[in-house]
């Protein structure tokens, strides 16, 4: 089918997520066509750097030949069958692999088909244990300004985005925000502050809001290990080590949702190895296939599971497509990748030259700050780097959505340039990227960004 | 890895779904290896007929190698990628296909992973559509009594089943159940009366329900075409187009919720041409790949987008495993196997003999009620026929959890007992099901049935 054909059927019959379809109505829809590693070319030819890893999702890159004949095998032998009342090999050899994979006693591992619904499955879970202990009052849950969960009602209820979020309400009653560790903007942090300082003020504000809520009644504390949406937000030295000792003062749950940041987003399987912290459930999507299948899970500490393993006790939850055969496949060979070729030590190795090429950048007038870990990493923009004077909402969306999405996608970066916190750009490559990649990133943005600055500096 | 250590292995790790892990650290796990057809194999090489399609998913049957082959052919040229500002072919492709499959005006396809995001993202679009025409008021949904809807806290909100939801409340708020269509239990049922006639009453309750909440603020009444909990519900004559009538009176959108019922379970490729209505919305999962990957869609009627067609308009709603290549292809090779091998056909050809077959079991004593429609059957099990009688709660648990289910999978059949309304065993086979198969199943209920009746005579 040509690109004409395929124009019309898009703007008649495809509803686009999070995009604006009147501007496609009149645009051409960019159309993917094919991957190849850290690459994909649309229909036209056009070949781009997947500098978001599709969408935070492509881990080990396009292309792969294994995980794709994985799941065709186990299509052919048994494509589906619910993991209620029964099981298949798939689905137990990797929730025992997930439950070696993650750290301390984080042993119990509950499928679900992707992001949100693993953050609604802690939710539900964290509440109906607390029922079953006799907890009856804690259901309410805290997370942070800005922070992204999910967008099913409950997911979408612990979210920090307003402005995705308002108009959906009323939502889920229960949950409250807590400032975030922005700590470019933080009007916690002041001048000559440490970071070990700033975490614990931020942990803070954790604790207050606890105990304004009354501690008996709060449930979870849900954070990500790097918060995405604000900009690849980075925790203080120290605050996890800070959140989990509230949290267990007061006996409320730990959450670490790590639906980007797990799968060696960090350098680590897990986000919450990088800064050293065991939360109570990890929540987990997107990389756990490298995107091959749609796949989520929540893997929970060992005690979550005891009072459902008394006589007819049952988590009373479930998903059609959990633990699916082909996407349980996907996940297994994509793990045979992450071994054989050293992901993890390959993130290791490269996130410190990644890091002094973004950092590079900051000569470029309107980089404001640049912040992130492993391969996750957030450049803001701002009007005046000495007054951090933020571009106002339509300077900001001119020259993040008019200038600098359609020329760094033109010069052949896929990149996020998001405005739900202050204007960034966000970058989360595939994992199997190297030097050269990452210099090429970092030549296509200091190209585009300074173009950026010239138009800036005219505003 | 053989059964004692995949035994072991799901003990410690697999958190299996509505399901009691007490009992499994005792009783082995039922491992499925794979299937051919409508039979699949657990891991000791015993066959069963697979008489619940996985959970209502299987509709082309088991082992297909034309979808294993599409969805690795796929998986290898692009596997992942967004459909935000973005798009690809297969997603595009299968939108245009659905759209020209449903009825009417149905044409804006939006991807989900799964049945529940489905059901979030029509009460979110309902919700977001009313909000921008200016009718900011409207956001309350009206469904059914013991209907399911899905497991996120949006879906499990509108659930009719108040025992797998009240543990987790508060949920979102705007909610209201009315009567279901049962006309065996229904007090909305007399003696005599036609089913038009008790379709007219039980349509009345909605506009009860819309009346006494407000016409104002409700948004949308959810209705599966024939309701899966509770026991394979149908419609009376005339009912959805009383209801259709009564949602143009109010301005109230009809969600025809149909995971279970679209892509032929009632013999045609959406449920609400089996009944002939137009909803403004369809939800369906499940059977649009028939499970050989997570998938799920809502299919709107074209004046739902017009609001987001304005400039800078767009709905706020996005989930990253949306119309996912993988999953596009899979529906793509399903749905030339329902073509090719004319599976509508077959189901509509045989559902008569189902019918016959299935109601040739009512000599059995303590079968109430056989009720359904196309390939989607449920037999309602009583102690006293003559009276209606129920078993008490603890009875029916014996008969259907400690002899029904584990007798009917001895004998080689895999279908649903279900307690979540009065006691009913479910059918739902693979649609490539012809008379053998049918009568194999009847073969195995009349056995087990039997039994159990001369169990029943007993208490």
């Amino acid at each position: 089918m040509n690109n004409e054909k395929l124009q019309e059927l898009a703007r008649k019959h495809l509803w686009m997520h999070f995009s604006s379809m009147g501007y496609y109505q009149e645009h051409d829809v960019p159309i993917m066509s094919h991957g190849e590693g850290a690459y994909v070319y649309d229909i036209q030819g056009n070949k781009y750097l997947d500098g978001l890893a599709g969408l935070f999702v492509s881990q080990v890159g396009h292309g792969r030949k294994t995980i794709a004949d994985a799941m065709a095998k186990q299509s052919e032998k048994l494509a589906y069958f619910p993991i209620w009342n029964n099981a298949h090999q798939p689905a137990i050899e990797l929730a025992a692999r997930l439950a070696e994979l993650a750290p301390g006693d984080l042993n119990r591992v509950f499928f679900t088909s992707g992001g949100s619904e693993a953050v609604e499955s802690a939710w539900k879970l964290v509440r109906q244990y607390y029922t079953e202990i006799g907890e009856h009052r804690r259901f309410k849950v805290i997370s942070r300004n800005l922070a992204y969960h999910g967008t099913t009602m409950g997911a979408l209820s612990i979210n920090g985005l307003t402005d995705i979020k308002n108009v959906f309400e009323p939502l889920v009653p229960g949950t409250y925000k807590v400032e975030n560790t922005d700590a470019y903007h933080s009007h916690l942090m002041t001048d000559g502050m440490s970071s070990e300082e700033f975490g614990k003020r931020c942990a803070h504000e954790i604790e207050r809001a606890i105990i304004i809520e009354g501690p008996d009644t709060v449930a979870a504390v849900f954070l990500e290990p790097v918060q995405n949406s604000g900009g690849c937000i980075v925790p203080p030295d120290g605050y996890f080590q800070e959140v989990r000792k509230i949290c267990d003062k007061y006996g409320i749950m730990l959450v670490s949702d790590e639906v980007i940041c797990a799968f060696g987003r960090l350098g680590h399987m897990f986000g919450c190895e990088k800064f050293d912290y065991l939360p109570d459930i990890i929540t987990c999507a997107k990389g756990i296939t490298s995107g091959y299948s749609p796949m989520g899970a929540m893997i929970c500490r060992d005690y979550l599971m005891e009072p459902f393993l008394k006589p007819d006790k049952y988590f009373m939850h479930g998903i059609t497509f959990a633990g699916h055969p082909g996407a349980c496949a996907a996940a297994m060979a994509n793990l045979d990748i992450f071994e054989k070729e050293d992901v993890l030590g390959n993130v290791q190795r490269n996130e410190g030259l990644f890091r002094e090429l973004l950092e590079s950048l900051y000569d470029i007038p309107i980089i404001g700050d640049v912040r992130g870990a492993g391969y996750f990493w957030g450049i803001e923009i701002v009007k005046n780097k000495a007054t951090k004077e933020a571009l106002n909402e339509d300077e900001a969306k001119d020259i993040l959505f008019n200038f600098l999405s359609p020329k760094l996608y033109e010069n052949g970066l896929i990149c996020r340039t998001d405005d739900r916190g202050e204007p960034v750009i966000q970058l989360s490559p595939p994992l199997i990227c190297g030097p050269d990649e990452l210099r090429e990133i970092a030549r296509i943005l200091r190209k585009v960004l300074t173009e950026a600055a010239e138009l800036v500096a005219k505003l």
